[in-house]
């Protein structure tokens, strides 16, 4: 086996603590350096030496390999990459990761996570006052679609409380509403819950990607006399092409008078609650009776780190809670075992995601956070604008949130006229993000998404998320799209 | 906002590698130093500054927390922790860990993890070939309950594809045979899945903990005379408690005779593929149609790293995948979307925790690993036949793996007769391991955990699994219970 020598170890990890110092952190920002060095999955295939060896590698190898790592891995710290709805990467949270990570353990007993228990169940308390419920209770999980789930299932627990114990045989159809541009995990989170994809319906949403709350209405009734039982509304904050964000109040008011369950998801747009500038965005949320949010998205805290919360106290424990005399002992002497919260979710062992979150929140402050989500708004209005003023750049529709959706017309196609129910013109549009695409993705100087929507045709979507990125940024991105397409 | 300057937080980010190279790796193995430096969750909360401050804390004082967060920690890395089903940390793993961190991507598209979806595959396909699957698919997925999970969602998607779309109401009553010794997360998931877990069927075990396959037969023709549709059985490789390994060989023919799904909770037995000495305990798996391990626990990879497998090629991304544009695009030019293995899961946004794996592998070789195994067993037997011949100890049964399952007897009680049908005995024997237990987390010298089983009054299970703990480990294993609990 390797590593015989203590020493040795310790030196070798000094190595890839420099090496991780100087890829991640020192050069990241250094926006001469390519976001991506790109190679074809066979390409890379021949470069990796992926098999696993009978006998132990050297250090020396290891580190190669690390190096190698680097060198073929996406920088999503790039200040150029607006890819996805994370990017940059907080120091601070980082280094809560590196020593969760050395601590290795499990969070659900109080006996083998004592400092982590209490701060989630602080920092679980701090978002429930952040969103305004006044008492309530909550989970980190693996993720915003995990969470999506577990409103789902408590949705359809506080209903159906014998779902538990008898399934969905013992149910009437019951069924979902959500905006037709709400995350898809709500679909695949149907199909897993047993109670079916074809019962998630969807709503119709405004120009700008927000619910119609009066087809929300009418579709709730059409459903009631269809015989079918209404029990949950999925409404999003930030949806995640378009960052709408759904009408709280209104739909809160159907959902009271319905006596439906509301979920909020709020992945990406719950950022915005630590910023007095934007909360506004979430107004309502405070009468929801759950929410997801996940703080590795807008709030730049490393992955995973998602938070799951519900104003029902009770109602995690009591959904999920059986007897395990193996893990949560009831004869402890030592603490009580409310302490013990692994009872209160699905998974067994969970991973430690709260230092992170906690450190950075530290290291900023709340004022420190609020100033990095409004610069993130800022940059996205100055892309905005030069989105409007630039010829061949094309707005979909005014940003609500730090996503940026927009056309470009190479300089054969601006001779057209204009025309999103023109199949033709459609088509050609719809050729040419994937080609820009390319262009970036081979110079490595930018990532961006693109996709289409609504029989749109494809249009990129910017996502502006790290606080090192600049308004010159922004008018680079411009230049960039039209150096790759103009001639396209 | 904290940390303007970057090379302040470089000189920050090496300050916190000393700490987490200082606390968790040069002096982890220190056996004078405590295992746990226990407060309760008063006192713990009286020491911590847990709020969150309007303004950014400095360096110095975000060191200090950190530093209280190791103070007040558990070392799970500690040679003398032996509580739950992971202990220890290869350094090799926390290294993959640290450099996964620090380029935090999220495994879903080719495109943002280019190197990590190849060495995903790689390892998934080394997996299954360990398993003996000739063909086969797989994820990493966020612990071992969500492997089960998905094996349960395979078995039903596998006999009712409708399943996904229209629910569990267009299903006959289903129902999931496991051995009462299966890990608890069977119920949870079957509630969680509208199932419900009523209809997961306890079968009987063995003195040894193993699934009684008598007892399976006629539990499934009860439930087809009862008009139930049986579909899956989910068998054991390690139980919790007793490390048990149900009898695969017998219950793949019971399986295929009735054709149903055979899934394999390996998550924590799983380990023992990796050394030709130990692997026939899993005799049989690969006639099996899923497997979920956690090499996080006996292979010592760190926290999370849960592999699920199964030998059904095309079967996850059938059951899982939906149309998402804006993240699978179909028009990508660069490579094929088969490398966007985000469509097979469940989960959109997910965690990368397959380079510490591989990291260790490479570093360790299989050789290496199944030195690990093999020393852990030794220690195991060691352990067992201290047991057999110490005054004041008693095995629960022979184990098969590297839990010892044993009472210990305090002085006053040894005098009684030895019977577990004496109600008043084992309500005597019951009190002492709580008792115990908080001696050795008083005092800090040892974690062991205890609990009961099929109505035996609670005993102790002893976890071996850390390379560094040493046949003096055992020793002293025995010696501190007896010191701890020979006058209680």
């Amino acid at each position: 086996m390797n590593g015989c020598h203590e020493s040795d170890i310790e030196t070798f990890l000094k190595s890839v603590f420099d090496l991780v110092l100087k890829e991640g952190v020192t050069e990241i920002n250094d926006r001469t350096k390519p976001v991506i060095n790109f190679k074809t999955p066979s390409e890379l295939k021949q470069i990796l030496d992926l098999a696993i060896p009978a006998k132990p590698a050297s250090h020396a190898q290891l580190l190669e390999y690390c190096e190698q790592v680097f060198k073929y891995s996406v920088k999503t710290g790039h200040p150029r990459f607006f890819n996805q709805l994370y990017a940059g990467l907080d120091p601070y949270g980082f280094a809560g990761q590196v020593v969760t990570d050395v601590l290795n353990t499990s969070i659900y007993t109080y006996e083998v996570a004592p400092v982590f228990v209490l701060m989630e169940k602080y920092l679980l308390d701090h978002v429930c006052h952040l969103i305004g419920y006044k008492e309530g209770d909550g989970t980190f999980s693996p993720g915003g679609s995990y969470s999506n789930m577990l409103g789902m299932n408590l949705a359809r627990f506080h209903k159906f409380p014998q779902v538990s114990k008898t399934g969905m045989r013992a149910l009437p159809r019951i069924v979902i509403f959500v905006s037709k541009h709400s995350h898809y995990s709500n679909k695949k989170n149907a199909s897993l819950l047993g109670i079916g994809s074809d019962d998630v319906i969807a709503v119709a949403t405004d120009n700008s990607g927000r619910m119609d709350c009066s087809d929300l209405k009418q579709k709730i009734e059409e459903a009631e006399i269809q015989g079918a039982t209404p029990f949950l509304v999925i409404a999003t904050c930030g949806t995640t092409v378009l960052g709408a964000f759904d009408p709280l109040e209104k739909i809160a008011d159907i959902c009271e008078d319905k006596k439906l369950w509301l979920h909020v998801d709020a992945a990406w747009g719950g950022g915005v609650l630590f910023s007095s500038k934007y909360r506004q965005l979430c107004k309502g949320i405070h009468r929801s009776d759950s929410v997801a949010w996940n703080p590795h998205k807008m709030l730049m805290a490393p992955l995973q780190c998602c938070v799951f919360v519900t104003k029902h106290s009770n109602k995690l424990v009591k959904c999920h809670s059986i007897e395990v005399p193996y893990l949560f002992q009831q004869d402890k002497t030592l603490y009580s075992s409310e302490y013990d919260i692994g009872s209160k979710v699905i998974q067994c062992g969970r991973k430690v995601d709260v230092l992170k979150l906690w450190l950075m929140m530290k290291a900023h402050g709340s004022t420190g956070l609020e100033t990095r989500i409004n610069k993130a708004f800022l940059n996205a209005q100055k892309l905005t604008k030069l989105v409007e003023v630039t010829e061949g750049f094309e707005l979909v529709c005014k940003p609500e949130c730090t996503n940026v959706c927009f056309w470009y017309i190479p300089k054969r196609l601006r001779s057209l006229k204009w025309s999103l129910d023109d199949d033709n013109f459609c088509r050609k549009m719809a050729q040419v993000p994937p080609l820009i695409k390319e262009g970036m993705t081979q110079s490595g100087s930018l990532m961006v998404g693109y996709q289409p929507l609504d029989g749109k045709p494809s249009f990129f979507r910017m996502v502006v998320i790290n606080d090192k990125v600049t308004t010159d940024d922004m008018e680079f991105v411009i230049k960039e799209i039209d150096r790759l397409g103009s001639d396209l």
